[in-house]
């Protein structure tokens, strides 16, 4: 591969799994009976996102106002902000409504009084449901807050009423197809009830874990993955996917080779990699070295990058002999990642562009 | 502020302390007698590059052939590479050359001689010494293979011996000036103990806690530290500096308050902050919540973020009845959260652009 030599560390993306990736989420969710509406966060580029359309996708979510027009821009005119509004994004909304019918996560009455107020055009409104998980969105159990805000919705002239969203990401803590159904279950149970209330909401279910893992998704509506675009070490760890459905790699120039001691500097630090990890035997494990060959990608047991300053990371545990000019690297968080490069080379050389900084 | 209602997260620059953080350094280097080389890497800013060339700074240090060309361009001409030499290298430090002196860290006799036949210039080597501390670099006590490279330096036709380069990464994990003391003074003797054998060296010390705690350096010639023309909620721990030092912060918006649980969700995530993390009575403590009025900038205690994901921050503990838009928070690493950012906003609304993307 021409790109082998590389001074910088880079992205490399394999196109035909990426493709793959969407294209067997797409056909789950149309088996399942839900509604597929990826969100966007995690590939961040306009290219990908015509994989997606090609895939029959019409509607997508992103989780800014920035990452909304990047969207729009390229056409994209259903977008779900998946993040809670706040008011200081009124202007960005005001603009972003031009070009796109938008769906909102909102909290207050007071704030659907605010968008009902400033926009111009109608547009739905999504009541995030907190599963007791701390982050942001109602307590399922506030069914009054909840009730008052469908009300709301329902008095208001711009303003219609989706429905609930979840995303658990307590799943991201599993380890395998068990752990997550116990997880997501209770879960899409406390929708389930929360459905019988309200009738007329539909349900949308966010993470990647439970997208992958289940077969069936009883009284869901709507699903909203983004990570399985790319998939990485740690969802290969959930086993949300094997190696094999894998489709970034950071591809790091070995800067220094220690024989002796079986480790490598390699160029590819928390500004390339980000500082998310798992634990591997006990040890943070920052990014998983692979065995890439034509044929196959294999993960080298035992051997991963086990320290990371800004630009340095510290690859252990090599097997012997060893030396390479670049080191291969399954990254633990694609999310992550991704966001730290404006682009992307795929493995038959193509550059494809994407958006940086949220 | 004007900057107040801000929509996205920003980064904001106190000047006048930035300035005095650099003037303080500059003028503690020249008085222990040591050359002042400040590492860029945490700003990545020409503009901020300025502020040291009026405080006298000729040479820099920088980590990759990329922000060696960003500040080139700007006409800075004397620039260590602070990171170990590697082959594919060669291209971009041929075009370098035309614009600067370089000093490179180089590891081995081969890539000296690769070196010296592919630059036109004659060019500076740095051998980094490993004080045990498994990074980059030569083991300290491996004085055969450091003789060897001096040696080759010697014979070669571009080659000069600078000296030797210690960036001991320890001292991040010390707490107060005794701390740090205990672990960089046994590092600084064994840079006196190569020096005393190989007396042409130069001697260089990379860390901050150091340069800022330390008031005696003695054997050492050189200070390249990088990170104290910030600082940041980690250093304040340390003790390098108090919060009076820190000079970027950033302002996040609140996205959601719950007052019943003094917690709020801020859009302030893991790509607006990076994880890096300090332990705050055994939690996680991603950025920590400040009190920021115009007399005055004081930490609030207990509160700060405790948990990141992409775009969300969870700030808890706060105090009863906050009603504020947005949420000052100091950071935790400001190297890699000023990363994430392409420009600072300082405290008089003025945009200073810097570089992304390592």
């Amino acid at each position: 591969m021409s790109i082998i030599n590389t001074e910088k560390p880079v992205l490399v993306l394999d196109e035909r799994r990426c493709k793959r990736n969407i294209k067997k989420m797409a056909e789950k969710a149309e088996r399942a009976g839900c509604r597929f509406r990826p969100h966007f966060k995690t590939h961040q580029s306009i290219e990908i996102g015509k994989w997606f359309k090609e895939a029959g996708v019409r509607g997508i979510t992103v989780s800014s106002t920035g990452m909304a027009s990047y969207f729009a821009s390229a056409g994209w005119n259903n977008i779900t902000i998946a993040f809670p509004f706040f008011r200081q994004q009124l202007p960005a909304l005001s603009e972003l409504e031009k070009q796109a019918n938008l769906r909102l996560f909102v909290n207050s009455a007071g704030d659907l009084e605010a968008l009902n107020s400033e926009l111009l055009n109608d547009f739905e409104v999504i009541v995030e449901i907190n599963p007791d998980v701390g982050r942001s969105g109602i307590h399922y159990q506030k069914t009054d807050t909840i009730r008052e805000l469908i009300q709301k919705c329902e008095k208001l002239a711009k303003t219609t009423f989706y429905g609930f969203y979840v995303h658990d990401g307590r799943t991201y803590q599993a380890k395998g197809k068990t752990e997550v159904e116990n997880i997501i279950q209770p879960t899409i149970s406390i929708l389930n009830g929360l459905k019988s209330e309200f009738p007329q909401a539909s349900i949308t279910l966010g993470d990647t874990p439970s997208a992958s893992l289940l077969d069936q998704f009883p009284g869901i509506d709507e699903l909203t993955p983004g990570n399985f675009v790319f998939y990485d070490w740690m969802q290969v760890q959930i086993g949300s996917c094997s190696l094999d459905d894998v489709a970034l790699f950071a591809l790091l120039p070995v800067a220094q080779y220690f024989s002796d001691e079986n480790r490598a500097i390699l160029h590819g630090g928390a500004t390339h990699l980000s500082k998310d990890f798992v634990l591997t035997n006990g040890n943070q494990n920052f990014g998983q070295l692979l065995n890439f060959t034509n044929s196959s990608i294999k993960a080298v047991q035992h051997s991963f990058i086990t320290a990371l300053s800004q630009e340095h990371g510290t690859l252990s545990a090599l097997p012997e002999n060893i030396d390479d000019k670049s080191a291969w690297i399954c990254p633990i968080h694609s999310c992550l990642t991704a966001n730290l490069h404006d682009h992307y080379i795929t493995t038959d050389g193509k550059r494809i562009e994407k958006r940086i900084l949220s």
